[in-house]
């Protein structure tokens, strides 16, 4: 990660401490190689040996203090404006530092609901009270929570222009997909494809190869998790790929769906061409409505609602998730009211959260409707990071 | 990691769960593509998504509690005699499998010492006594840190092939070095050299691709931490390289010393040969020492005292570690009495534990003499895993 969207993330990480009224946010990790923090990568970008503290303070200032082996490769990153090197223990330079600032609260990353505010091992946890017995900063630690939620959910400039880069290499893959499709190929087949097309171009996928990417062809498909089958594409099945990669540290999520005409066809008949216009019109409902300070659970709603009423099955998920380093990432979600969800469907959404959209549909005899776009939230509204499918995409 | 190693690794986890008189050990996990557990490889070898817990019980009993979406995967393991799928909550499931049980003391994997043994984020320690509250198994709860170090230490059969294949192709690629190396050629120069073949070989680096390989040349060369520099290899200089490869999931990690002839000279000048002859005779001793019950720092009294000894200085590191799936594993390591190596020094050594012995001098003049061998402690002393270096590489 570049330390430049570094530099941003910090800055917004100061932002959020005065917001979220706490003083100081501590990532304490050791051995990163062995186990990672998944905040290192955005606030730092460099492997610690021996343990370290990385400091955000409310004021702005930020510190380091590492062990003397690394000090070198922390100072070189320029990201911190104290980088104190320990040769014997972390615990003395970290009880100074922490005297001379007096932090009336104290972050650290562990989080029960979030396994990406959840960084600090319970050793590490154990060793950090260790060094603060017989200190008020004991008593002072908290959650980290939601400044990482934050921090994660509200994208940087910089990490924006990435975000819409791996957007658009994605969409120029579904593309040669368009060209590519035709009666006969397996959903492998197309899976294939599109993997030798990111081996050429160095690509990882944005989540587990079996199932990146997902392709599915014709009616009573396997489930949306599944990966590709053996199954044929066949003239009049819906075709639907479910993509996306990790590009500079940052994943899209993208999903398209494609009509094979049958023999004297020149469109899809009208059922089809209603079901997709249905995904369509329920995505664009949703991108008309969503703003900062609504919650996931009301877009969920406008969707879900549309397409019952419409006469089709709700889709078996939720209407779409945050996206980021990690494919699913940040706390609040576009989720529906359901127990798994726990608390994120009824988070109010911010400005420059990034949200997948993607609804589903099965059109009976032909196969599944499914369209999957990427939305930044503005000051006022959203803002598509790609041209939205507008068209069924016809295969002669 | 073949599903044959893991069976190997649950086996050896119950006799040692016999031995240390503890009932079961959980590994608790969650959204492992995120925040990995590193015990996950060597006892499941498959990512968790919702909460997991898997089980290893003093009776032999293996039970994996797991999320209904990824029941299927780890039945086809067939790692667990038992395996409990969830939808709304691992609690209720595991609750049950513990009311069945009744262990007297459950292991997690939380330490202070290492980091190996210390992947529960504390978010999950606290989830997990959320749902302990109110029973007895809350306070039955142990570290899980000497099963694992135990665990990893004394390597499985598999394991040792491995590793023996892993210094095998390791040792290939010294021998092309050996015909590489020319006076001319830099530090940086050799060690593109070993990065292409690892390339052609799709072979991973055992640690950081910027000091794996660790090319010196020369007298007064960087620390034993640095990377290779433009640093030209000349007559009359000693070269060494550290390199290790990273091969079915487990590191080699080994060190050569070659000596580039002066125009004329058939042999290497007598304080060369002396100096490399005394690395080659402390290993020697230290081979002929080492054996299950001694400890590390025994050891590396050994090599450090005969080497200051012949009126060199001492090496300014430790005489070695374990290596396994990383580089630097296990507990025990042949560590001198210096507080940052804690109480690992001291621990009595065990069969089937392999450990590198590594020491260094320098020179005057030519360079730093060193030789990197891997041993595994046997019944009653040690093996070399592979024929260790008895003379000095000459270059023409």
């Amino acid at each position: 990660m570049s330390n430049q969207i570094i530099k941003e993330k910090i800055l917004q990480a100061v932002e959020i401490l005065n917001e979220k009224n706490i003083d100081m946010w501590i990532t304490f990790v050791r051995e990163t190689k062995v186990t990672k923090d998944p905040m290192i990568d955005m606030i730092v970008g460099e492997h610690s040996t021996w343990q370290s503290a990385f400091i955000i303070n409310r004021d702005g200032e930020t510190a380091a203090i590492v062990g003397s082996i690394e000090e070198e490769n922390i100072v070189k990153t320029g990201l911190f404006q104290k980088v104190i090197g320990y040769v014997k223990s972390v615990k003395e330079p970290l009880l100074e530092y922490l005297n001379d600032k007096n932090p009336k609260s104290i972050a650290i990353n562990y989080s029960k609901n979030s396994v990406l505010s959840d960084g600090l091992t319970y050793g590490m946890y154990l060793l950090l009270n260790d060094y603060l017995e017989g200190t008020e900063f004991k008593n002072r630690l908290v959650s980290a929570e939601e400044i990482i939620s934050a921090l994660r959910g509200r994208k940087s400039d910089s990490e924006l222009s990435i975000m819409k880069e791996a957007i658009t290499e994605t969409l120029k893959i579904f593309d040669a997909v368009t060209k590519f499709i035709k009666p006969g190929l397996t959903e492998k087949d197309v899976a294939e494809y599109v993997k030798k097309i990111m081996k050429e171009k160095g690509f990882q996928p944005a989540w587990d190869e079996e199932t990146c990417p997902a392709v599915f062809t014709g009616p009573n498909p396997a489930s949306a998790h599944s990966g590709p089958t053996d199954r044929k594409i066949e003239k009049g099945h819906l075709v639907n790929m479910d993509f996306g990669i990790k590009y500079k540290g940052y994943c899209s999520d993208l999903q398209r769906t494609w009509y094979v005409l049958r023999d004297g066809e020149t469109k899809a008949p009208a059922e089809v061409q209603k079901g997709f216009e249905v995904i369509r019109d329920a995505i664009q409902k949703v991108a008309d409505a969503i703003k900062p300070g609504v919650t996931g659970v009301e877009m969920d709603d406008i969707a879900r609602n549309y397409i019952t009423d419409q006469g089709y099955p709700e889709y078996p998920h939720g209407l779409g998730h945050q996206v980021g380093r990690e494919v699913h990432d940040g706390g609040a979600g576009l989720f529906p009211r359901w127990e798994r969800y726990g608390n994120t469907p009824f988070m109010k959404l911010e400005e420059r959260q990034v949200f997948t959209i993607e609804p589903r549909l099965p059109v009976e005899g032909f196969g599944v409707a499914t369209i999957e776009e990427e939305v930044v939230i503005t000051r006022d509204g959203c803002e598509f990071l790609s041209p939205p499918q507008k068209e069924l995409i016809l295969i002669k």
